[in-house]
């Protein structure tokens, strides 16, 4: 995926987000293959058609964000333990279960540029298949016997599909409200991440002062990352069109961009609004029209400074921590989801 | 549900499966209630959607047999322990949620005469909301902070996907083996029915053996359970037809009747049953026709002696436990299993 320059307004590093990513994750790089490896063990079945998806999966997976902030936070006090690459590979099993359902219950067809399961085999498959990695990392946590772990994990999880809950409970989208759009991300997004960071504290042998502070900073860090996402779909060009995708507004998906513009928006822009939501499948031009309208109202810029803010509350909280080359790395993390563009 | 006695070929008892279940629960009857609202409290959410939803599916349910055969195991030293009535809660949420995904996966529009989540709500929301409950019985679970029954949990969770697994992956239905049909519901049925009954012996105080042998069996007990449910589908006939419904058939799922069934099949009875398999939405006059054949091929008797030789091994493992009333009820339970009609 290429940047469209023209088109980004974050305020940005010189770095590119790729280098900035390789340079955060430098000091776990070994553990991360580790994380990688420990996948596919945790998910190896003699179940040919298990092996088939999970190659699938593996293959298509992302930054492995989630392990790289558990890795990060394992090591604030340099003592992190071996089990750390177990749990940071179960987190992400996890993350990609909770993938695998989403795209089966969106009907999506691509995912990080690769057909999802349910398009590539099935959606029955892709049911099962996020049943099978979630009980199967939930099976190897527990073989850990960490009991706090699975504690922040599991209720990160039950969070996650109360957030797709609330998604799928909206009626009325242009009624959905701020607060509203908060405790959804909060819930399908933070909670995860805010888990992986606490689970990263325990596996440094941190205490619970350091643990609370990571989980802190671990949940604002997921508010500005969602924020990030969400905004991102509004502004980045598609490399194929040279236009923003507009994805969530075809879905009818209401973000914090048109939340804001939705309210100051006088009668005609807010017919034109309607229209898109109206509209099973939205016309390009009107999804473009709805783009511009919500680009001049400010709403880009609100989301911006709305995630800049969660951004400096976990950079704030990181101060709490000692120093330490961990927090150096999640701290470009912070920059990492402000700047990054997909 | 009524019987068809015409049809009904299993040896039998004198009672009705209603009055025998009624017995077999009568010593756990106030815990089994109160498993009820625990599992109410435990689904309760702010959510209106969640709650509209658990709503239904609390009111569908079934005959509690996973609590019932938990809370039995927990006595047979009489020694249960109050815990034992969350943990039976949780293993039937469980067992809910991997019917409320099975459902979704099989588009079903009734279970237990009642519509399914998918037909009622949405199909997204049957996934997210299995989901949920899987989850949030997970959470609870590692409230309780007891690791050997989250082993016990999650282990069958695991192989309950992956019989799902195994069914989706059948390509050849008619080559289907019969090795292949009991691995397939050992790990759909059998192991969440061995884990009810390890869970309920931890909650019982008991040790190792006993633990075992509880175990062992839960597992010949579910096995005949499934060869029960397979064979039913094939000799009962439904109140609203007169006929059996042969749904398995119309679905393509190869049971142990029919595999016996096929083995002895002549070429004019396999082009029979073949006609069915190949069609999309078989005629009823062919799947009537296919059941004849199997009936007329022995497939029938050989599933229902299948089914007690399994039963023989639960009772069997039954006499390794010293006697009591719980031991009485769950040697009970067997006869239940095998004679009951849905």
């Amino acid at each position: 995926m290429t940047a469209a320059p023209e088109l980004n307004i974050t305020a940005g590093s010189a770095r590119s987000p790729k280098s900035l990513l390789a340079e955060i994750q430098a000091p776990i790089r070994r553990d991360l293959d580790e994380v990688s490896r420990e996948m596919q063990r945790i998910v190896s079945s003699d179940l040919p058609l298990v092996g088939q998806v999970s190659t699938h999966l593996l293959a298509m997976r992302g930054k492995l964000f989630r392990p790289t902030i558990l890795l990060l936070a394992s090591r604030v006090e340099n003592t992190p333990q071996p089990r750390a690459v177990t749990l940071a590979a179960c987190v992400e099993l996890i993350h990609l279960a909770t993938l695998v359902h989403d795209d089966a219950v969106d009907h999506s067809a691509l995912r990080r540029g690769m057909p999802t399961v349910n398009s590539l085999f099935s959606h029955q498959i892709s049911v099962i298949m996020g049943d099978f990695l979630y009980s199967t990392a939930l099976t190897r946590l527990v073989g850990l016997g960490d009991i706090e772990a699975l504690h922040a994990l599991t209720r990160a999880s039950r969070e996650m599909t109360l957030g797709e809950m609330r998604q799928l409970a909206v009626i009325d989208a242009l009624a959905f409200t701020e607060e509203e759009y908060y405790a959804l991300i909060r819930a399908k997004t933070a909670s995860l991440i805010r888990a992986a960071c606490e689970i990263g504290a325990l596996a440094g042998g941190s205490g619970a002062g350091i643990r609370e502070t990571l989980g802190d900073f671990g949940e604002n860090l997921g508010m500005a990352f969602q924020i990030t996402d969400d905004l991102i779909d509004y502004i980045e060009a598609k490399e194929t069109t040279g236009k923003p995708s507009g994805l969530d507004l075809r879905e009818h998906k209401v973000t914090l961009p048109l939340i804001f513009a939705w309210r100051k928006a006088a009668s005609a822009a807010r017919r034109e609004i309607e229209k898109v939501f109206g509209a099973e499948k939205p016309a390009d031009g009107d999804v473009a029209r709805v783009i511009a309208i919500v680009g001049e109202a400010g709403g880009f810029e609100y989301a911006r400074e709305c995630g800049e803010s969660y951004a400096s509350r976990a950079r704030e909280a990181l101060t709490r921590l000692p120093e330490s080359v961990a927090r150096g790395a999640l701290d470009s993390s912070i920059s990492y989801v402000m700047d990054r563009h997909s």
